[in-house]
């Protein structure tokens, strides 16, 4: 077991909150191996990077010597949608959900050491308890508590209904954590109340109450909203390495450091804070701290030598399209509500006023980061890093910084 | 089967709210025997003339040709309290529910026809049913609509504490009107918001929603406040005859005509009528219409020959007294909050003033209903009938009559 201190430096990487911090300091000292749990949906899981934020700090615990659990629920995945209003969310069969679990792990232990690794689904225990039991853990807790997390207040404040079995489900992932005696339990910063959940249960069953640790939900491509397939702001963790490549080297600076605090597990903190230093210091380009992170990606979700390549590709491409990489880097200010082209194009010195730019948009003679622009409307936002080009030889590279 | 028309008239005597009433009427029309429903606490029962109000209306249905069914809510009972806060409410084995439908079967069937009551265990279907049914059940209601509930909306609204299996109960007592297929749910006009969950739930499960009939819940002896053991306002239905007897004679005349309504099962609505209009005429006496009524239900808890029994022993007792029982019977007005001894020996002519009433309840001479007055704070409140008396000769039986 590592030293406590250098232990509790590792966990609190970029958490959120650690409830409580004093607690997992003792626990640590204590010696003995963790038991940590994070709880997954039992659906057909098709993971981004985003989800990977909660696996690696699972992977921290398991690299300090503590017992991961990857806990299924399938217990109320089996369920579905009680109330038969989504018809999207029907009933899992006990073959859905193994099957789910396959594809899970077939994702999941390209982060996770399977050897550390606990699988467990919690109809183990829900499936033996009958409807008395299920009264019984009703009866701990209370309404008004109940109705202060968050979305529950804004739903019963907007009268839009709340079904009594919603009030369950916290109750049925807190009692996971009595079932399996967590010692700490992780989740995102959205499941913060269900996580409590877990500590109040364990108290009432006398057991220590679990440490929670939230991770934050990673911002996307776009640097400002979560990562999500619906946004269109990710990258899969099953995409080509060529793709993880192309879409990670597009992301700003600031998200960058974002990421390599969240998403690096090959460069400890120390050696993050040096990599900004040297940018700073003019000494490592940002694009090659960049290249660095997105070729540590796509080594983790692919080999060695296919990042290697992907990250060549990349390298070659960008030659092709005959554009000086190395040209500056230009800041124009940009409101948080965005920049349209034209101002964008006239900030960068590319074009003498808006209609100039709207005339060559016309001519398909505007391209962004190598991609003709075709809509008139779009609006770039602040934080990102573009390539700019007008006709054959026009090229600018500008970051938009946020002005308000 | 009797006719529709007359069965609705017997079957809504007395009734607070029938839900709905044209749905009674035309399951009455179709001729088939009716599934008529009541719910029982598990816990030890000692029924007073209050209970009898729903044991009446039962046994009402059965005389139609109707099928009763007894239900005692086993199940939660033996949950017991799953707080733990109520050490008192301690889980029930199922000797102690055997035990007790035991005590219940000797008390009910002296108003329920033994051959057409159906008793059931609401664990019979629960204690079948596993933690997923109950999540589905709780599916199928929202925590809007059940803060609803009066008692939870106050509870609520006062920061009360409510724990989430108390939103679970309604739904197991409606779920019960599924497992049995009920026609009609009879309860006291308080269990409405229940029932209702009965019609809700039956809906949901694809069968007709049952017709809801509410019943009062009774006045106790004082004529005000509910009849119930705390207040000590009650006639127990275990209680001697002559105790039933006494007690019943007491009542006030206003009470007498309400309880005639919801005790009597030997009068028909016609026949009450007619004896409202014999003592309006003055052709019946008032004590003899109260004699009559109090025969009947000693006779319904014991036998006619011990109801004849106590009412000879209560005028012997009355005779004994020298009370002369034949006493004009005068009104005296009194305000609702009640009428003082001064105020009401002197209204009713045994007194020159409100110092002489106190000076002869010093010297123990004041006498109501034959007993002495101790109390020199003692109120009268409007709807008593009282024989006064002042020394070993001078009587007056008056009526208070509400001014307000």
């Amino acid at each position: 077991m590592p030293d406590p201190a250098a232990s509790l430096d590792l966990i609190g990487r970029g958490a959120d909150e650690i409830i409580k911090r004093e607690d997992l300091e003792s626990r640590l000292k204590s010696g003995r191996p963790l038991r940590v749990k994070a709880g997954f949906d039992p659906t057909a899981p098709d993971l981004h990077l985003g989800h990977t934020v909660l696996l690696n700090k699972m992977r921290q615990f398991q690299d300090l010597g503590h017992q991961v659990i990857f806990l299924i629920g399938d217990f109320t995945g089996m369920i579905g949608d009680p109330t038969g209003k989504n018809v999207t969310r029907k009933p899992l069969t006990r073959e859905d959900v193994l099957a789910n679990a396959q594809t899970y792990a077939e994702q999941v232990f390209k982060v996770l050491d399977r050897g550390r690794t606990e699988v467990r689904f919690n109809s183990e225990w829900f499936g033996a308890m009958n409807a008395a039991d299920m009264i019984r853990l009703a009866a701990q807790h209370t309404v008004a508590r109940m109705l202060e997390r968050d979305d529950f207040a804004k739903r019963y404040a907007a009268q839009q209904s709340i079904a009594i079995h919603e009030f369950l489900y916290p109750l049925v992932q807190g009692y996971d954590s009595v079932a399996l005696k967590a010692d700490v339990e992780l989740g995102g910063t959205d499941q913060k109340f269900n996580l409590l959940m877990g500590r109040a249960l364990q108290e009432h069953h006398g057991q220590a109450p679990q440490i929670v640790l939230t991770m934050p939900l990673l911002e996307g491509l776009d640097g400002v909203q979560k990562m999500s397939k619906s946004l269109g702001n990710y990258i899969g963790i099953a995409e080509p390495a060529i793709d993880i490549v192309n879409k990670a080297m597009k992301i700003g600076d600031d998200l960058m450091w974002r990421w390599y605090e969240l998403l690096s597990l090959q460069r400890s903190s120390a050696q993050i804070a040096q990599l900004q230093r040297d940018v700073a210091a003019g000494t490592l380009h940002p694009r090659d701290a960049k290249l660095a992170l997105a070729r540590e990606l796509a080594a983790r979700f692919h080999s060695d030598a296919e990042a290697e390549h992907a990250v060549s590709q990349w390298i070659a491409l960008v030659r092709e399209q005959r554009v000086d990489v190395d040209l500056p880097l230009q800041d124009v200010a940009a409101p948080a509500s965005g920049l349209r082209l034209g101002p964008l194009f006239v900030a960068a010195g590319l074009a003498g006023s808006n209609s100039e730019v709207m005339r060559k948009l016309a001519e398909r003679a505007l391209r962004i980061d190598g991609q003709v622009v075709e809509n008139r409307e779009l609006v770039l936002t602040p934080g990102s890093e573009l390539l700019l080009q007008v006709g054959k030889r026009a090229f600018a590279r500008v970051r938009l910084v946020a002005t308000d």
